[in-house]
């Protein structure tokens, strides 16, 4: 059974957490608000489901509550930041915002990050360029859990990637998606109901196919987007390549394998190739483009004229990136946010270590 | 039967039917130049055998020979492109020249171009970044061919994307992929084989599965990169409208299903949104983010990290992006370019027009 929360009641749960760990009240607040967004728009495994998992490498000392955030190189439009060992949820925005501060100047901003940690759901970061009419990027590499096209081994994350772009009348267009056939918390929500995976979602340890949702606890590996050689998997592989490439070694971040895992149960490798994960954010103004009118006018021709697609019989109609994520917040900030009995019992324990409840 | 033939004697070939179209002396080399890289680099449906079909464009006057491409917006890291209906083959060579001209200043340069043609492969323009030690991107976005998840009409295109990194003492990395299953060239393969095509890469008219190579000619579409939507075609659909909105809404090109078609026998839509097709090209000063030789480095390691991954049983390795086309292009400018025979007659035919040979 899954009890549901007001969204207020859970974000100070969160947000008193953070500060529990010694974050500013700036911070907290900023990484509460990150983490419930996930919550709100529907992507139950990157928000609340996560808390426990950064106290934990808090307590490991692998997250640095208190970090010195920091640029260490600069263009025009470009930056590099150092996060400090600091949370993903607070250096992200601290990031975004160079970004766009940038494009304010020059047109765009391109801002790359290292020695950061779990950032939460791309899309937050990429949304903050909306409210500034630009257009906002995102994307971030991830512990390994991924094998390229004909590899048994895992070299890449789920390295997600989003695109946010506003519009005029209609919502934005907000696409945020994992490079794989399917994300973790897809298989996480197979794993609960006891279900098998399709084909071409997973392999085994031997890089044969698997429809076990488990398999990644033995050794097997998530499949990049396209699910085998002859349906593009080599695309996706592309593609999670080119997110770890611009996330870590434009920033000094660890890439690929030595991307240090996001729990605390497993050793970061010993043999570092960078500092942290690494993530790469973009802004760009889209009047440094055209008359912003123009740009929401036809953003919303756009947007109407995929919406109106004829369906295939029996389907639904075309889902406008962003749609599912809009309605899950409107539903979720009305009637409460749903958690799954075991992530409501282990925000229980922790609520009960730092003396909080929701 | 495929004969082959000298690049040189085929690119002299190009040059001259260009020039007999009336482009100068500079873009007649340009886009020879440009389409002959396609043959080189093993993409054969994007060089010599488009040829036929840029003069038929050229005759139906939809292409300008002697365009005066020019910007029409710019701030100091963007600009827009209008290509005044010129070949996109010149077109987007000039459009990634200045985005490479403000990464000198700005740290990165982005242009949007509208009103341009087909540019054959996106590979051409992204790598001309990578002498200049910047990564560099280019997109554009096609006639539609392809269908949304649940879509039964054709509103995207097969809409490329190119991005190319360099690295030290490796070869650079080069991906350069359609955004949907497999694009349209593999589709002519088949259907010069009789061979059908593996169930996901198609639909019928009515946005059933299909393996008929010929589908498209009564009304069918490819598929986004995934397939379907348990294996992520919503994905691919948002990659190939990132491409169309990024190419064509921020420039004011024509997006979606209406951008006009490549062949000259379908009359391009009556009611435009925009100019011609449109590109997106970015280019990113490697020393903008850190050192240009601890970028170098890392990307070796990268690459020769993921090179060595152990590949699964009867498996080939793992292949680097762009490693496939720069062995093609050795090979063929050792060996000579293979022309398909149909291909072949076709080029006689024009060859035979404007009295040249090769």
């Amino acid at each position: 059974m899954n009890a549901t929360h007001p969204y207020k009641a859970l974000r100070q749960f969160a947000n008193d957490v953070f500060v529990k760990i010694g974050c500013s009240t700036m911070d907290a607040g900023l990484a509460a608000d990150v983490l419930l967004q996930a919550d709100l728009r529907g992507i139950d495994s990157h928000g609340l489901a996560r808390l426990t998992g950064y106290v934990r490498l808090w307590e490991a000392k692998r997250v640095n509550s208190k970090p010195d955030i920091h640029k260490v190189h600069e263009s025009p439009s470009t930056a590099v930041v150092d996060g400090d060992q600091g949370l993903g949820l607070v250096v992200g925005p601290y990031a975004m915002s160079i970004a766009i501060e940038k494009a304010k100047v020059c047109g765009t901003g391109w801002v790359a990050v290292r020695n950061s940690n779990h950032f939460g759901i791309a899309g937050y970061h990429a949304m903050m360029a909306l409210q500034h009419d630009m257009i906002g990027i995102a994307m971030t590499n991830a512990s390994p859990l991924v094998a390229p096209t004909h590899s048994v081994e895992r070299l890449l994350g789920t390295n997600p990637i989003c695109v946010a772009i506003p519009a005029g009348t209609q919502p934005p267009f907000v696409a945020d998606f994992a490079t794989t056939t399917a994300a973790n918390g897809k298989l996480e929500i197979l794993q609960r109901k006891n279900q098998q995976a399709p084909v071409g979602w997973i392999q085994t340890k031997d890089g044969q196919p698997s429809t076990n949702p488990h398999e990644l606890k033995d050794g097997g590996a998530l499949i990049p987007l396209g699910s085998d050689r002859d349906h593009g998997s080599h695309k996706g592989f592309c593609l999670g390549a080119w997110v770890d490439i611009f996330s870590a070694v434009l920033s000094g971040a660890n890439y690929g394998p030595w991307v240090p895992p996001f729990v605390s149960f497993l050793a970061p490798p010993a043999d570092p190739v960078g500092l942290g994960i690494g993530h790469f954010f973009g802004a760009m103004r889209v009047d440094a483009f055209r008359p912003a009118d123009d740009f929401r006018q036809h953003m919303d021709q756009w947007i109407t004229r995929f919406r109106s697609a004829k369906a295939i019989n029996g389907q639904p109609a075309v889902v406008i990136p962003g749609d599912p994520e809009r309605e899950s917040t409107k539903k979720r900030m009305e009637e409460g946010i749903p958690l799954h009995e075991s992530v409501e019992a282990e925000l229980r324990k922790l609520g009960d270590k730092f003396q909080l409840t929701f």
